[in-house]
């Protein structure tokens, strides 16, 4: 099966844990709401990024690594949740539909955030229970990258205070996560995650700035989301800093310094080449590097 | 130690898991409002049903069930912070002082919640670092009264629906944390959790009965949070489908229900000296049941 399989496999296993799999007993707007939120998906590039680093490690158990995968998505899912409600981002869509309050109201897309980060934590557990001895290591790479000091909900936090410097926030609220995800990778698939943090931290930055210059460069039907909503709300934003060009300078120098901290495995060129095709995906020439150009 | 100390410690112990112990790269309003919905506590009910059952029960792992109450008063802290949103309840007040929305905003309230429920998923793992075999049946027992079908954000869920019967609704809004606080305790004691999950049940449907005879009965000052709400929000209550006698009646009942639960073991009797004692603090003679009789 190939990744993109195994992760949306994963995650209905997960969905079915949670809802009961259409249990009577369990409340029906929640559980359309939770449903919404996790499919269909986007990228699914956390969740691939996991399973990629467990493959060039070895792969030595799948199904931890799918656990992991699928965890670590229901956490993003519950950030966006969260992160769209009225009192963050207000915002009316999410991957071209509405986001979970705009269909649901704000008491579900509440309760659905808390819901999926409940549920991470359970398909975490389900997925160590042939191998118990492994989940409390995983359980820290996970939560720590989540939690505070420094996961992403301190990420999301650091856009209630005053004043805070640029990566900082960056690294939290998005390098945090693509940390977890090569971190336990690579505990499920037989490496060591601390050889695999600084992969993640620079690519999760890189994704961050690539998001920054998305959201100035991009019309909304690419977006799938409201254009120029960093601007609007005052968000620290790579593209605001540094302007359009000096961002796309800045992402194209993290993705080389990402490709430069894979650590050496039978799958680093794998990796790289995954790492290479993204560059254009997220920031491509036609759209947005000529309109740098041009401006 | 005795037990409520043994629980300060605890929470103690993962607030400084979760906020890295005043590190400046914690943001620092998130951090603070963690703590207010932690600290002051109120009865810390649940976190002391855990330790009574764990103790009851042989207490086999003091530092397992040590872990599991704190990470079963974070998560109910969790709810009551989400509860309390404008978007549910809209509490100015919890325990007497302002909640977390009104002293810190309410993305802040958002944020607190989730974090407190990483939390208390990071303390569980942190509490079985010396016991990992012992972990994905503890999580499994706790995630699964929290989350769907029939948890406690199940139960908040019911809330948004057109109709919900009220056994169904106070089972899963307050019995089912109570079911979790029993079974964790006797999973970390030594006994079996299913013998332990319908005391929990019975005596956690008591506790949302007493709590909606209190809402009813008592002043503010004694509430620590404002009066009648069920009422003002439709909120499905006992004491509005029975009346005030009738509730009380079937607060007995569910009480007398709970003590006849309580599995034969060497504490079965300090168990049915706390629930006793417990019934008078819940719905007080002089309060309540007079007032019910003079109505």
């Amino acid at each position: 099966m190939d990744a993109l399989n195994r992760i949306e496999q994963a995650l209905e296993t997960a969905l079915a844990l949670g809802t009961g799999d259409g249990n009577p007993g369990c409340p029906p707007k929640l559980a359309a709401g939770l449903r919404h939120a996790v499919f269909p998906g986007g990228a699914r590039i956390r969740p691939q990024l996991c399973l990629a680093v467990a493959r060039a490690c070895g792969d030595a158990d799948p199904r931890l690594a799918d656990g992991a995968a699928a965890a670590l998505e229901l956490l993003h899912c519950a950030s966006l949740v969260h992160d769209d409600l009225p009192c963050f981002d207000d915002a009316p869509l999410r991957r071209g539909i509405p986001s979970v309050h705009a269909a649901y109201g704000e008491r579900i897309a509440v309760l659905a955030g808390d819901a999926l980060i409940v549920l991470a934590f359970q398909m975490l557990a389900h997925s160590a229970l042939h191998a118990p001895a492994r989940l409390p290591g995983l359980m820290g790479i996970v939560a720590r990258r989540v939690a505070l000091p420094s996961g992403i909900i301190a990420g999301q936090a650091w856009e209630c205070e005053p004043y805070v410097a640029l990566p900082a926030y960056q690294r939290a609220k998005t390098g945090s996560l693509f940390a977890a995800c090569t971190e336990a990778g690579a505990w499920a698939g037989g490496g060591d995650p601390a050889d695999w943090q600084p992969f993640g931290l620079c690519l999760g930055e890189a994704y961050q700035v690539a998001d920054d210059i998305r959201d100035v460069a991009l019309a909304v039907e690419l977006l799938g989301k409201p254009q120029g909503r960093d601007v609007a709300l005052c968000r620290p934003s790579a593209a605001t800093e540094m302007g359009l060009s000096g961002a796309i300078v800045h992402f194209d120098a993290l993705l080389e310094r990402a490709v430069d901290a894979i650590p050496a495995c039978t799958g680093a060129a794998m990796l790289r080449a995954i790492v290479r095709s993204e560059s254009e995906r997220l920031v491509p020439q036609a759209t947005v590097r000529d309109l740098a150009l041009a401006a």
